[in-house]
């Protein structure tokens, strides 16, 4: 039976047909890797998440994390399915092997972290914030912050956060108020040591009882002399806050100075406690006094810069899980679509006639092939984006990495976005195909939904990225970016040209779809007041992100055309054809979409910059 | 303070400037009225709806219907709120004096139902089934029956609904199989009784204590002499099965053999039970023995069409409730936009200036603009239904009423479908204006977001309206229909070229489109293959409907044009701007999304329709 929660025939695909992961293992890096282990790396992904993370899924969000005598209680499957990731080895997946990993490569570790993704989203958010926070501290850490703080998370013995956001603070982090004041007292091996005060909104993962600590990541700013904090994103800098304060030994002791303040009660995404937590209040009062002990990572005032490292990492990761909770969805529907019986052919008029599957009647095909379109288009982003970081990391030579690391951070705004907003819509199709019984919670699809929805907000919301993309990315390095994009495109646009048939049709259209991307680009520059330049840059994120993704079907196409001639058996050949056919779907149906778009934003379109508030 | 509820306003802009129902009193059926006693209608039924709907929205969500003692449970507040509006007499509002109702125009009552639905869609679902029932009733049951089953309707003693589909015949309704034989014994005052037998799924409202009786009405079929059923649509007939079986004086008596089999539990909707119901499976018995006892309503085996009325009915219901979780949504996000404070304009470089209310921000401003041309859009559209059944009855010649009935049947499938697709994503959007906030249960906007999903499935799927209109709108009376939309649509097209400004574009935008759409329709029908023709109709639908909307806004800032010219106080000023950048919006942002939706349907694409079930 072929799993509901992702197709191992396409990560096949993409992972060694397209992106050739198998040639990562000329580097030395990867060099004790082959097919077989990352194979067996995805067999063994797939088996626990199979078998201990799809299987509480519903659990979780039907029994959300609540507070009894203070501490949170979770459906005790939860820890039983994260141990078993760590336990394999999976948390540390892509780590050193000197810190306990396997050296995988991002792209087939993060094939590997779909699969715990897609079939329980909000279990699998612990695993990943302490993968990221145990990235960024590997970063900019000292070895004994790595020591005490980033091992135990490797091994899953502590699990990570990120505190950014505050009550008065989450898009604008430059208004974050929580102050860290030297202690006067040093930390381990005469470590400075900071006390810490504020609150912090948002927390997911903030508060639980799944490990044997919480290594939070704080921003916060240091005071100046006179106890003024720095206005702005300047003042900010980056701290190591543990639940318990680690003893002698690195084991947790006492209990550090932060407190639950309250839960957030989510429309989905229910299994993931997320909450507000007071840092510093003195209820519990660490070394003999109030203030939540914390460690300086990096230097003074440099925190975001530092946490954007888990930030961007967090992004990516997002785009991966509003992609999954999309496929899985596609996946639920189409198996649905394959057993409801229901009506009969247009053309048929004898009522006596046996219903049909209705996968048969072509408005299910229509709304099948448009989640086909956009969950194999986003994951084949997804993982383009591990490509180019296994490049950025990799590459034998400086300028291949400096390349993809532009690349990379070019997309990044549309790898986080645009499966948020079209992932969901397939999640929203899928339920569709279900009619009534999709809107139930007795079937699965309703709850993707409800997970999907919160991935346009969180790590930077819409709006944000849109803003990112436009007035940042684009013009940063004097367009650097945005040209290495561009080239990209055009090549792939010239080598589709060549190929026999629809290909050659797709690859113009994507050529002259990014020449309008660049004229309208040089349009919006050309306004001379950033207010204008800026006004509709969601618009502008959308319609990047629909060339983007047609860019990502013709990469793919550009695979599937020649193997579905060179293919034997028939099943092979209905997967290219698949391929191929969801590739004409989104050139015939969502490229031309973008047209409008690209229109109102070469006009400098002042529709919402001119509306007024006393006019609502 | 503004309600968050609804716009008083914009409903008075609808309804006075606009469809000008008091034009309506000149009419001997509506004689007694004026502006006045409308209002005191909708000033009613605001306060109900602030007061005792709105007030337990969310209890009633977090507190689903459950089973206790084969009874279900509802919060109280439900009851509370639903007698209240039966004994203000809004329940018949639009009824005969003689029926105890107030001869309100439909147009005056639709805007009075809007309160109730906009404050608690789940709650006034008990009403407006009722309400629907017992027009269905009035339109072919016997005088008998209105005298026994409608007048308690209407007083709100007894409660209706509607039985169409089963587990097995959801969209197909041809296939269902509750039986329905005659009985030996007669009914009341010598009426043939049937007794039926079969399972009902999704029937809201199906199973509850709110009232002293349930009055279901049922499609079910007649067996022929050799007790076959006879297969589609030509086999249905509709029954009356109440709850409990009416004893001589037409008081509740003997409980009728129909069993709460499950309720389904929804995503969002919650407070409405919803229930999949057995009839005649003998675990009671009335009069002796096992069936559900029910009374034919109108003539066997028309009972489809007799229920169409009902559906119809319902179908510009489901496109008011999704319309009013829009504007409620919307004024939510408004509030919440004008008091949050975060973030600063592009161009101010100083983080120690305050932050601004996130209305400030362009992007803000331009998701409320989309909420806004969305539900202000679908609001008119609504009311212009319900002015056309005004028309459609009480117009004084015979060709007014005819063709109101034809615009009438064109648009119901847009009425439904629009609504339910872009104001859903107006609650998206409300969400998204709230940030996190917004995605969890602390505020209020996830739950409409929840309880809006179910519009776009429930009386008739998004597709199956695509085909509707296609299939059937498009065709009937030789195209009458369609000339009629085309002929009003040109009618204000004309008018809107001789307004200076921007609203002659609009105009000129508006003929093009639909003269488009007219194209190809033809090109459509020219396909000599209805799977050919009608394999895209949920895209015509969509584009259709854009265009409808369109010529709605028009509408509009034809009255806003002038009147914002003529305006004296600045709130008034404010209000048309208002209009006017709505409408705007509509034209820049949404209706050049119809270009390429047309052009894919002019070429007959068939992306869809190649699709093989074994390419997935």
């Amino acid at each position: 039976m072929q799993s509901k929660i992702l197709s191992r025939r396409d990560l096949a695909f993409l992972l060694y047909e397209w992106l050739d992961v198998e040639r990562l293992t000329e580097r030395p890096r990867f060099a004790d890797h082959n097919r077989e282990t990352f194979d067996g790396a995805l067999d063994t992904a797939e088996r626990i998440a199979t078998d201990l993370f799809a299987t509480h899924n519903k659990k979780n969000d039907q029994n959300e994390p609540h507070v009894v005598d203070g501490k949170v209680v979770l459906v005790p499957e939860v820890k039983t399915a994260l141990d078993a990731w760590s336990q394999a080895g999976l948390l540390a997946a892509a780590q050193d092997y000197e810190l306990g990993g396997m050296q995988l490569p991002c792209t087939v570790e993060k094939a590997v972290v779909a699969w715990c993704k897609a079939a329980n989203i909000a279990t699998s958010a612990y695993l990943l914030l302490t993968g990221a926070n145990a990235n960024t501290l590997l970063k900019t850490a000292t070895p004994l912050q790595v020591e005490r703080f980033v091992r135990p998370m490797l091994a899953g013995e502590f699990f990570g956060t990120m505190c950014l956001s505050e009550p008065q603070a989450g898009s604008s982090l430059s208004d974050i108020t929580t102050r860290a004041v030297p202690d006067p007292v040093d930390g381990p091996e005469g470590e400075r040591q900071y006390r810490l005060a504020g609150n912090k909104m948002w927390i997911s993962g903030g508060e639980h009882e799944l490990a044997g600590n919480i290594v939070h990541l704080v921003l916060a700013k240091i005071p100046d002399a006179e106890g003024r904090l720095i206005p702005g994103v300047k003042g900010i800098s980056l701290f190591i806050v543990p639940k318990y304060v680690l003893d002698a030994d690195g084991q947790p002791g006492e209990r550090n100075d932060i407190v639950l303040a309250g839960l957030n009660h989510k429309m989905g995404n229910r299994g993931t406690t997320n909450c507000l937590l007071n840092f510093g209040e003195g209820q519990f009062q660490p070394g003999g006094r109030a203030g939540a002990i914390g460690y300086l990572v990096g230097q003074p005032h440099q925190g975001l810069a530092n946490m954007f490292h888990m930030m961007n990492e967090a992004r990516i990761g997002v785009g991966m899980g509003a992609t999954v909770l999309g496929i899985t969805g596609y996946l639920h529907a189409l198996d649905y679509a394959r057993t409801r019986l229901q009506g009969r052919h247009p053309a048929q008029k004898d009522p006596a006639q046996p219903q049909l599957p209705i996968v048969e009647h072509t408005d299910v095909r229509r709304m099948l092939l448009a989640q086909k379109s956009y969950v194999e288009g986003a994951l084949a982003l997804v993982l383009y984006s591990a490509r180019l970081v296994d490049e950025q990391r990799t590459a034998p030579d400086e300028a291949a990495r400096t390349r993809a690391g532009q690349l990379l951070d070019f997309l990044t705004p549309i790898t986080k976005s645009w499966p948020s907003q079209w992932c969901l819509e397939a999640n929203s199709l899928a339920i569709q195909v279900h009619g009534g019984y999709g809107y139930t919670r007795e079937y699965n699809v309703e709850q993707f939904y409800r997970d999907n929805r919160l991935n346009a907000i969180h790590e930077g919301t819409h709006g944000i990225h849109g803003l990112d993309l436009l007035g940042r990315k684009v013009s940063i390095q004097q367009g650097a970016l945005f040209r290495a994009i561009g080239e990209e495109v055009a090549r792939m646009a010239a080598r589709g040209r060549d190929v026999p048939g629809d290909v050659a049709q797709y690859a113009a259209q994507l050529d002259t779809a990014w020449r309008r991307v660049e004229e309208v680009t040089l349009a919006l520059y050309g306004a001379g007041d950033m207010n204008k330049t800026l006004a509709n840059a969601s618009l502008y994120l959308e319609a990047v992100g629909h060339v983007v993704i047609a860019w990502m079907w013709l990469e793919q196409a550009l695979v599937a055309a020649p193997a579905l001639a060179r293919a034997e058996r028939e099943e092979d050949r209905d997967f290219y054809r698949g391929k191929l056919q969801a590739c004409r779907y989104f050139y015939q149906w969502e490229l031309p979409k973008v047209e409008p778009q690209l229109a109102l934003l070469a006009q400098l379109d002042t529709t919402a910059l001119d509306m007024r508030d006393a006019w609502f």
